[in-house]
This record gives C-alpha cells, sequence and structure tokens, in this order.
C-alpha cells in the first residue's frame, strides 16, 4: 500500500506515524514545502521570551529519525499537482534557501493520499502590509526572521489578540521591546473568552507593561520601504515593526485540486476523516470539524486536534476503524504566569447564536487558604437551561490545563451543572481546595438556574 | 426546625453551614470534644515540615465564625447520652485543658441529629504503646504535642506507611530527624497505589533520607517510661519517638447509642445519608459508603468525602432532596515536591477480589519536550476486560491533582480506554504534552486489551 502525506506539521507526521505502526509494510512518503519538520509552530513565542533558548530546540525530529521508521520525508518540495483520478501527485523541489522550484519535477502514485496542508496566515486588508517589518507568524523561518528584526527594533505592534497575538506580544516585551497588542473586537481572545474573563487576562497584560488597543481596526501602516509608523481613526503613533496575528485560512488548493468538497470553512471530511474522494483523507487545519455543542460545522485550528485527527484517519487508512468525534476546542495557554484556557462554548458566543445561556462564576484559590502560595483561580460555567454545561473558562497562576480537561471531559458526557456540584474530586491542602473551584462555579450555576426558574 | 450536630470536623461543620444556607430559621447546634474547631487535620504535617508556620495557621474558623450565620458551636463538650426515642442529647463540659468532665451535664432536644464524629486512630496491639514518646495523630493538641517532642528527639519511627505516616514522615525529616518508616504490608501506600507505583514514591522518599521497611511488624516498643527503642523479629534499635500512623477506627458509640444499624465497616446510611433511624444522620468518617466499582460497602475516610456527604446531609434535612453516590476514593497527596494521586481500585485490589483485570501504563512529561522545566509523569490505567476503566494512579511532581480528578469523572461516567484514547485534551507546550500522559496510558491499556484478546 502507497501512502503519500502532504504536509510536514502535527497532522500529516502524526498520520504517517499512526500508520507505521498499524501497517509494517505500507509505503510511506510525507511531503513538505518547509525546511524544517515536526516542529511546534505554537512554540515560538516561547522562544523570543526566552522561556526556550532557541528555535532548534523546538524541532523535535529530523527527517532522518523517521527514516529510521521507514518513514521518507521529503522537504522543501510542493506540490502542484493531484490527480485524484490516477491517484498521482506531482511535485517540484524547492531550491535550498531562495524557494524558488527548482524545475526537477517528481510524479509519485498513491493508494491512499493525505492532504494535512494546514492553514496560512490571512493578512488583512490594510494598506502597508507589504513593507519590511510586517511579519506573519507560521514557520520557524518566521520565527527566526521577527527575532531578527526585532533585536533592532523599539516598538512593535502586534495586530489581533488571539492566543498567538497575545503570546508573540509577550514574547516581544520580554525582547525588551515598547508592545501594543491592537484588536479590532472590543476585547481580547474573542473566540474562546467571554468579556469579564478576558479582562482578567488582559489586566496581567498591562501589568506586564504591554498595551492594549480594542475595539478599532488599524487603517494604514506607514512607511517608505519599512515600517515607520501605524494610523487608526482617531491616532497614529511610531512603530519600526507590525505583527500580523490575524488568524489563519484553512490552505484548501491542493484539496480542490484533487476535487475533494469543500464545506463552510474548509475540506470538508466525514468522522472517518476521508473527504468526498474515498482515497483522499485530511487532517489538521485545512479540514472542518462539527462542533460539539450546536452540532454545526466549525474550526479547529489546534495541534492537539490535528493529532487526534491523525489516529482516526491512520486507523481508517490501515483498515482498523475509528471516529473523529465533534470537537469541544478545549485549549490552554501560558502568558507569562498566567494560565487560561477554556472549552466548549463562551456565554457570548452562545447568546449571538440565539441559545438562551446561563454562567456561574466563582473566584477561589488553587490550594488551602493557609497553605502557602495559592493563588486565585477565577472559572466561569456556562450552561443551558437544563443545566447542561456546554462551556468553561479557567484563569489561574497554575493548574488550569488540567481542569480545562476535566471540563471538556464532563461536556462531552452532557455532565449538568447539578451532577458535577457533587462530583467527586481529590483533596490535599498543598495542591487543591477542599470544594474545588470548579466545584464552586457549577453550585453558583446551579444557583443562577434556581432563581431564573423562579422568575418565571 | 432544631438540628443538633456532634461533631466540629469537615462533616459537622458543612453540614451546619449548609443547612444554614437552606434555611434560614432552623436552630442549629455543634457540639465537639475538641477544643478546635474547623481545621484541616490533613494539614498538620505541613505544619512539621515548616510548609505552613503555624498550628493556628490552619485553624479556618472560630466559633464565633460560625455564630454570625446564627449557628452555635460548643466546644469542649462530651455527648454521654443520645435517645433517639426522645430525640434529646445530653453532654458534659470538659474543664479547660484537664479534659474531665466538671459535671455540668446539658441536655438538647432535637428534631434532626446529624452524628459527624469521626474516626479514632487504630493503636495496633504491641507492647509499649503506651510509653512516653509514643503519638497518635487526630488533632491539633496531638501535632502539637508530636512537635514540642520531635524538637528534642533525634531518631523517630513512623508506624503505618499510608498517607498520614508518610507526610508525618516527611515533615519530621524536614524538621532534622532521623527518621524510619516501618510498614508490615510489603510496599508503601498498599490502599492507593498498586507496587510498582508505590515503588517510584518510596524511591523518593529514600531519597529524600527517609528508611524504609516494609513487610514486616514491628513486635515492640522498649524504654523503661520513655520510648527508647524498637524490636523486630531480626533487628532492633534505638529510637525515642514512635508515631503510630495505623489507620483510623470510625467512632461509632453514639450512633450505637441511637440506635443506628451499623454496617460492615461503619455507621449504615442509606443515599440520603440518613440512618436506620429516620431522624439521625451521619456524614464523614463515620459512616460506611458504597464503592462505585464494586458496589460493595467501604470506607472513605476523606475530607472530601465529608464536605459531599455534608451537602448531601443537609439538602434532605432541610427538604430539598439530594443523593450521594457511591465513591471512587479520588485522593492527592505531597510530600515534599512529589505529588501522587490515585482513584478507583488498584490492579492488586481488583485481582485480590477476583476480578479480571488489565493496566496501562505511561512515562512521559508534563510539559512538550523542549520545556524548560518539564518533569516526568507516570501513570497507570486499570481496566476490566471489555476497556472499562476503573481505576488511575499518577505520580509527578506537579499537575496531578486536577488529572486524578479527569480520571474520576472518566471512571464515574464509565468510559473505556478505547473511548479515553481519542478524547479531547487541552495543549499549550508550557503546561503539557500534545498527547496527554493520561491519553498515553489508555493507549497502552487498549494495546494490552487488544493482545489479551488475540492470546484467547
Amino acid at each position: 500500500m502507497k501512502i503519500v502525506i502532504i504536509g510536514g506539521g502535527a497532522g500529516g507526521l502524526s498520520t504517517a506515524s499512526n500508520i507505521r505502526k498499524l501497517d509494517k509494510n505500507a509505503k510511506i512518503t510525507v511531503i513538505t514545502r518547509d525546511e524544517n519538520i515536526a516542529y511546534s509552530p505554537c512554540a515560538i513565542p516561547y522562544v523570543l521570551s526566552g522561556q526556550v533558548d532557541h528555535f532548534k530546540d523546538i524541532i523535535m525530529h529530523q527527517p532522518e529519525d523517521y527514516l529510521e521508521r521507514d518513514i521518507e520525508v521529503i522537504t522543501r518540495a510542493e506540490v502542484f499537482e493531484v490527480s485524484s483520478g490516477e491517484k498521482t501527485i506531482k511535485y517540484n523541489r524547492i531550491a535550498p534557501l531562495s524557494r524558488i522550484p527548482s524545475g526537477e519535477s517528481v510524479e509519485l502514485s498513491y493508494d491512499y493520499l493525505v492532504i494535512a496542508t494546514g492553514g496560512a496566515p490571512i493578512t488583512p486588508p490594510i494598506e502597508g502590509t507589504d513593507l519590511e517589518g510586517v511579519f506573519k507568524i507560521r514557520t520557524i523561518k518566521d520565527g527566526e526572521t521577527i527575532k531578527k528584526w526585532a533585536q533592532k527594533s523599539k516598538k512593535v505592534v502586534v495586530v489581533g489578540a488571539g492566543l498567538i497575538g497575545l503570546e508573540m506580544a509577550f514574547g516581544l516585551k520580554k525582547m525588551g521591546l515598547d508592545v501594543t497588542i491592537n484588536e479590532m473586537l472590543p476585547q481580547i481572545v474573542p473566540r474562546s473568552l467571554d468579556p469579564s474573563m478576558a479582562l482578567i487576562v488582559q489586566k496581567y497584560l498591562e501589568k506586564e507593561g504591554i498595551k492594549v488597543i480594542l475595539g478599532k481596526g488599524m487603517e494604514k501602516i506607514t512607511g517608505k520601504e519599512r515600517v515607520e509608523g501605524v494610523v487608526y481613526e482617531d491616532e497614529s503613533f511610531e512603530a519600526d515593526m507590525v505583527i500580523m496575528a490575524t488568524g489563519v485560512r484553512p490552505e484548501t488548493k491542493l484539496a480542490k485540486m484533487a476535487g475533494c468538497e469543500l464545506g463552510r470553512w474548509a475540506v470538508k471530511v466525514n468522522e472517518k476523516m476521508q473527504t468526498s474522494i474515498p482515497s483522499v483523507y485530511a487532517v489538521g487545519d485545512c479540514v472542518e470539524v462539527v462542533d460539539a455543542i450546536t452540532g454545526h460545522p466549525t474550526q479547529s485550528p489546534l495541534g492537539s486536534t490535528a493529532v487526534r485527527q491523525a489516529k482516526i484517519a491512520a486507523r481508517n487508512i490501515a483498515g482498523a476503524g475509528a471516529e473523529f468525534k465533534p470537537v469541544l476546542n478545549a485549549m490552554v495557554s501560558k502568558i507569562g504566569e498566567l494560565e487560561f484556557g477554556s472549552v466548549g462554548l463562551t456565554e457570548s458566543f452562545a447568546t449571538q447564536n440565539g441559545m438562551e445561556v446561563i454562567s456561574g462564576k466563582s473566584r477561589a484559590l488553587t490550594k488551602a487558604r493557609y497553605y502557602p502560595g495559592a493563588k486565585r483561580i477565577d472559572v466561569m460555567m456556562v450552561c443551558n437551561p437544563r443545566g447542561r454545561i456546554i462551556g468553561c473558562q479557567i484563569i489561574a497562576k497554575e493548574r488550569v490545563a488540567e481542569r480545562v480537561d476535566t471540563m471538556a471531559l464532563a461536556i462531552a458526557k452532557n455532565v449538568t451543572c447539578h451532577e458535577l456540584s457533587t462530583t467527586e474530586f481529590s483533596y490535599a491542602p498543598p495542591v487543591s481546595m477542599v470544594i474545588d473551584p470548579i466545584i464552586l462555579a457549577a453550585e453558583a450555576a446551579c444557583e443562577k438556574l434556581k432563581n431564573s426558574l423562579k422568575n418565571k
């Protein structure tokens, strides 16, 4: 069996590894445009901040490591033709460093093709984005270029206050730059946090010396060859660097070329991760998934999602069978000391989509009150009118990620705030409170529901 | 409505607070033998180790705090008579400091009685346990006495390698003593950890300079008035202090006096936390509960259990209704830097009780491999032959408690290792791995199941 995988990120390489585990004999080829493989793009900001020393540290494997498992990885290669009728692809080698096709074109045939082309950063339609000093973030090379430029810069504006935007802002702040984050919407992390929770993170960023401009869009970036400043409707200021962290658009070009059906957001796949063409699978940021709460198509551009999808795709390609389940987009981020996470829907998203919801909040501690080093923790739990939990947001300086995971499971298993409020949690003074902050938030949600029933 | 609660620990006081939330007018009286209330006995070792400064720090409330919520708390009072026919109790004041009844006896009538008398330390039948320098651990007073004695001691033997034993041993080690832990069974933490996991904790203790003697029982404690040494079948050595951490026996005397039915282990209660006498409820270490996996009666002497039971008892007394669910005994402990936790059944317990089980293990990291400060984490997951998870043990120097909570929910919701292996977990390099160690353990369990099916 011959399998060709396009893309050397988490989705593509995990698919390759998982197929190899299940099938000793398959011929597996991974093709990527990038010169590096198997790195964690979400770790780029941590190299800027100095929390990780070098960009090479975040590269976890080399092509040779895969060759040991009989997986061929071809880097710096651009697939320019996919024929799903013939079951062939063609690629060109990209000349080292120049990124110009060298003209050497190779054809490969496949039994199964896996499209894991990821997403490409979106450049918003602002004048001046082509100036030197305006950066997007996708590859390690982008990270290296940004780091070099930042070393000779003083003032940077990060456009977009999603996770990558905030993490980049913090990294650049740690490099000593004057940092401004600019988000068009009236709050940071609009996709994952409700306004009151976003404000906690915003205040932390501001305490760390990062300026936050909300609710206005940049009109243009000024400069002759390189960035000199940014202009808004009501103000303008100097800057020598602009980072575009304005989101990612699924790369669907090759999938389209293969004839795969596209959905509202990206490549359509069934629960086997199979596209509309039976011999073509797709995983990672280039596919759309089903939201577990709304049942509607959505995007889940997370490394953890790509890895789960890779496992499912591999099992199906190898004939073992498995289904990818609707997603809750469980996410977590750590900015400096502050950890924040979210799973399911925010109250704002639910309300905007016509859903009736209530939310319960708690503000408590991560350890027993008397235990030194206890940190404040904030929990917000969103429930539907029957008490079913549909979302949860958590912020603290420790122990957030695993609580998000507990809540992801609770939501996946249709747990209500009533049930959760008497659920068993572990306790020891140095690591928790005798009543977990999650339980307190569930209790607050129960109380809200009771009062809302009374008022009806 | 008049409610009398006997016991000023987590169970008794939480019941009082919860009733007050639901019923503004109830007359609530709490009676306790202890001179302190509302403290965390499990925090006593942390005062010895110096992680918490003073014993007074672990007392979270004073009787006056409860009086503000119109809850009367009577300390240093011994209930000596319960008449469930008359619905009355009688107590004597214990003279301050002397603990001798002063003869002043008071009668109280009640509509509901709540027995929250906890457990009493078990003294094993060893010669010499009445010598000066032999201690049990139950109250703050015990903690203070131990601390004083330890300050003039050199060598201590802690008998019993359960959680309290280990935590006390570590606390005394931090005070500078030469510490030996002695456990009759061939491993430490026999109730919550399987041998291979217990060994990880044991090695940590040994690295911290604590000696561990396993698989032999102490024959006697020698000394004239005070402890001078301990004697085993094959060795004996000097010691000037012995701590008995050999478990706790439910205090059921008053429940018996009230005519409440006892079960195999302790006071029998239904899912409302009601004893066989409808006007008498019981919560905390003095009751027995149902094991969620085996369905058999078991004990759950945990503060977190007492607090959950208190909520259920209060709701039922106040007429709101609620059911206490079978327990999984989710627990966590932190000894120095090492955190370990367990939930559900161990493989050993299951096997000894005739259950067929398999287990999957993982050894991974708490952060991305390249992120500084990533710590080793060990997970062991126990499943039945259909893959249903029935237990999980986790050890690492961070982020254990919340993973135990995730697993508690997974077990409570009948999740299988197959389902868990594709469950959504959050990910960010500074706080997790892209595939969580829990998932890796679930995958290992799936693999074991597959192989065990093949061999059949």
